[in-house]
């Protein structure tokens, strides 16, 4: 199955794909609404939402406004260095253990939102990366047991400043501007996809130009590892996301450097699931 | 004004100081229960909740269960190498901007509650910190304007669990095992302690030995200064917190080091907020 989160003047929606694209859709509003995507990969009763919601009325997903697929993630973990042509691209070794990140929902906008590169920098890069939704809670996860544990998946753009990713030792501060990261266009549930989201094709583009394009299948720490590794220190609670590491290919390691800058249009694509695209703007004021 | 968050069978409590230290609370159970402390700190009507909770039955802050003072912070933000002594002990250069890393909700335990040492590592760490509490909203605050926006103070136990600390370039895995922040003992208003929480005495003991000796005036960033530096990036909100960092004195940089094991207690006193005792026992399986 696949979800849409969507508003229509300030409230929220929730629509599914009835077969071929074609979304139904209801609001928060509607005595039917099964609830927002968080509540439901809570309850995992996504056949009992699809089927509200196919009594729903028709979403167009090129016009709808998008929110991202979840908006109340307890955690979202994001990897880093997690492939091995971007690590060296980085001069980064590459870790014996998964680089762990994070960010906080305030921070990100829909399908087709824009981002906001800030007044501060001009350091705004681009980073395409597969999302994995955790749908049961678990601690010290045992490899062969992790993919019970995702609900599914989505797609992502880490916008980083860069400036301030590199001005501390920690990495918080420059992933986490206002604005800065894409989250959609849709989820994907688990079953419509390879285990573990593994082999499909990633690629970002940058008004027309690819500048990444990987598969997933070369993820140094796949979902089953990440799961199981980062289980070892905490509970991982339905709902938790984990943004799995992007590519080689970020515009801070070329030469020149490129980065993201207003009036341009970020997309990422991953094969089976879908396209995030977003446009830049610059931060008012 | 000082309240304190409690449980009783599972039902969690809110109590507040009616004076020398003698506390009076409602459970979520009863009907004039003004809700927790996250409520509260965003209603910002603390005098409201107090004159409710002062016709409740009274609190033993000795004997009560006490929960973390505030479970549903929306970002917890954690600020290292913030006092000059610590920086240099760990190695590191004080940095020209606060070094933010993140910690969640899930992997703290309140006041009384064991501290957890896990099963794969010996190395685990205590770190006495300041806590000061977001109780205005807001983005690119000045400095100037930055103590309107703090709620009030708590003390912080930042438990780190060192090796897997180090074991990547970002810190997220070695500051997140189950059950190693303790935070508490109770939350005490901006208007009952000196302007930014600055000036006063922080101590950190593991069984009675003093290990971190310190004043909050310390500071490398002061409360008004991560307030205003952190919201050049991303907008704080009400009932995020931030955690200001612990002086000198960890038990990694002892020679030799000082780890926190089993039947140990530490405790982080800071002076005219309380004192923060947690015992520490093995991981359990």
């Amino acid at each position: 199955m696949r979800f849409l989160s969507y508003e229509i003047d300030g409230v929220g929606g929730l629509a599914v794909d009835t077969g071929g694209g074609e979304y139904r859709g209801l609001l928060a509003s509607a005595d039917a609404f099964p609830g927002t995507l968080d509540d439901i990969v809570r309850s995992g009763d996504f056949a009992g939402a699809a089927a509200r919601l196919k009594s729903g009325a028709p979403v167009d997903p090129a016009t709808a406004a998008h929110r991202p697929p979840l908006t109340r993630a307890g955690k979202i973990l994001c990897v880093g260095l997690n492939y091995m042509d971007h690590a060296a691209e980085s001069a980064m070794q590459a870790p014996d253990f998964p680089t762990v990140f994070v960010r906080f929902n305030t921070g990100l906008v829909g399908h087709g939102a824009p981002l906001i590169r800030p007044k501060v920098s001009d350091k705004f890069d681009y980073e395409g990366e597969m999302v994995a939704v955790i749908g049961k809670s678990g601690r010290e996860i045992a490899e062969a047991d992790a993919l019970d544990h995702i609900a599914g998946y989505s797609v992502f753009n880490d916008g980083s400043i860069r400036d301030f990713q590199l001005r501390t030792p920690q990495w918080t501060i420059g992933k986490n501007f206002d604005g800065t990261g894409g989250f959609g266009p849709v989820f994907v549930t688990a079953d419509e996809l390879p285990a573990g989201g593994a082999g499909l094709h990633i690629e970002t583009r940058l008004n027309g130009a690819v500048m990444q394009s990987a598969s997933t299948a070369d993820l140094i720490f796949d979902v089953k590892k990440l799961v199981s590794l980062i289980s070892i220190a905490m509970t991982l609670e339905v709902g938790d996301i984990i943004v799995t590491g992007t590519p080689s290919g970020v515009g801070a390691a070329r030469k020149p450097p490129v980065f993201m800058k207003p009036g341009d249009v970020c997309e990422v694509e991953i094969e089976r699931i879908g396209t995030l695209r977003n446009p830049v703007v610059a931060q008012a004021g």
